[in-house]
């Protein structure tokens, strides 16, 4: 049995491009559970764009990172000692241990998953926190209607791609913007979309504007930038906004905003920022349906996934330069 | 007895900053009215930022005003005669009849008024179009419970001077931006406003902290532009927005936009752009508690007013200017 606990540390808050350099890797005994406490091996660790802002020096509306201490991230693993009646060994729980093999945490910050239903990794991304993003943006706030014309940027992503089959579900027409051909026929022809638009084509206003006859009713913005303004000259009246992330500004220093609110005056839209975590009493109602939605197959995803703790700091630069493909993950077993 | 009509027309579209040379005079016969019309003779003319978007050439909530045709505008004046039952001569009514001296228009768009609980011109103001917007704009979105801080820009106009005071009736913290001591005194000294901060200072960006300690709860934006950007620094968690205007960017060929849109997504923010035509069914109850709180001293106004129609098109842009003072009215009678 191991006895050691590989981590990865923040090592500098990053200026601009986040790089490798920016993580330290180091080891550390493997931890002890306190009463009240589980400590968990870390099967699959979970990258996503929101880590990017936590390791910056800024006000947010979660902790942030600290520099010398193990990097913030979503894990799937299993239970190898207990402290806690509500679990047993073996049990498979979802949480926040971080980016390392080993963690500890107390009950109630932990999750059993039935790793029966659908495989422990899902439980990170469709009918995990990217799903549950998808389902609180897009139907309190984007609330499509039959008809209407839905958009998704970052779409062939962890939560774009849950957002655009929602849409469909609720009879929506779904637009997804990605970058390149492939992901834009993947949205398609693998999960149902009506069009993919490839933000980095020349013509990409012009194939906006043709995946979109009726203009747009709700934006599912992920990425803000170029694609949010020339999605905003197709706003319909009262058209909506959830605003989920800006990952195209991330990295940034000078980001870009948003040069045509008159669109959003004239059009009377609304556009409203949140966080998945500000709805937890919504996590189960979205996560049964979730959960429902992939084993009928309604749901589909796509993941791509890093071998190994030691090539995390790699897949989450590349995933922010969209050099992934679906659901980013580590595998750590 | 008059018989001519003095009329101001669109002459061309501006093309960036509006001029006086956009606009020319004409005289027209005093049109007749048809069953079911009223002839009413115009005493005050209301100018309002919102013309200048309905000179452009461009998809809008409402129709633009057309090349060689009768300057848009509210009108109050006096029926001179009536094709109506509802109307009598003598009466005082509020409508849209144009930068002119007389008008026709079908009786369902005009509204009759009390000139003797108001002065006729309060009904282009804090108890017509602009009280109204300030009254669902910053209720119906802004929505502010007590103790939090509403700001509003554009705060010594028809509008925004109306928003403050509301605020402080619903006991938030009111904080005005204007331009010049003179307005941030005005909105301190006469209306009640707790702060007032002039965005012309070189220590605006501090001012407004100062005058903003705990955060901003609710934006009324009336200006965009550096404004909007100074203020979304401010923003609390969950702040709300209600996008009423931006006079500061209507005669600019590239609009300034928001560049810190991540503040709205961090701090979830909810901007809404909204029109007060939209809610017909809000303004019964708006003007009535309006008239209401303008007859208790509770909601006080300032006008500014031109003489005659032939000064019309220079106070207009005096006012996308800032020049005026409160609410800008063009005497006709």
């Amino acid at each position: 049995m191991m006895t050691m606990n590989k981590r990865v540390l923040l090592k500098r808050r990053p200026k601009g491009w986040v790089s490798e350099g920016d993580f330290e890797f180091s080891e550390a005994p493997i931890p002890k559970p306190a009463e009240g406490q589980v400590l968990v091996q870390n099967h699959w660790l979970s990258l996503d764009p929101y880590m990017r802002g936590r390791m910056n020096d800024a006000k947010s509306y979660a902790a942030k990172a600290e520099i010398g201490e193990v990097m913030i991230g979503g894990t799937v693993g299993e239970v190898l000692e207990t402290h806690d009646a509500s679990f047993k060994k073996g049990d498979f729980v979802v949480g926040m241990l971080g980016w390392q093999q080993f963690g500890v945490a107390s009950a109630k910050a932990l999750r059993v998953i039935d790793v029966k239903a659908a495989p422990a990794q899902a439980y990170l991304g469709a009918i995990g926190m990217p799903g549950v993003t998808a389902w609180i943006g897009l139907l309190t706030i984007g609330d499509p209607k039959p008809g209407e014309t839905v958009v998704v940027s970052a779409a062939s992503g962890a939560v774009g791609s849950v957002v655009g089959q929602i849409a469909k579900i609720k009879g929506a027409r779904a637009v997804g913007i990605a970058g390149g051909a492939r992901k834009c026929r993947y949205v398609v022809e693998e999960l149902g979309f009506d069009a993919g638009v490839d933000y980095k084509s020349p013509s990409f206003i012009a194939d906006l504007e043709a995946a979109t006859p009726k203009g747009i009713d709700v934006y599912f913005e992920n990425v803000g930038g170029d694609v949010l303004e020339a999605v905003s000259r197709r706003f319909n009246f009262f058209a909506r906004m959830p605003l989920c992330g800006l990952v195209s500004q991330y990295n940034e220093a000078n980001p870009a905003g948003v040069r045509n609110l008159h669109a959003f005056l004239a059009n009377r839209v609304k556009l409203q920022g949140f966080i998945v975590s500000d709805k937890p009493e919504l996590w189960p109602p979205a996560l049964k349906e979730l959960a429902a939605w992939v084993a009928s197959g309604k749901v589909k995803y796509r993941e791509t996934i890093a071998d190994g703790l030691e090539n995390a700091p790699k897949a989450f630069v590349g995933m922010l330069k969209g050099e992934n493909f679906g659901k980013q993950l580590v595998k750590l077993v």
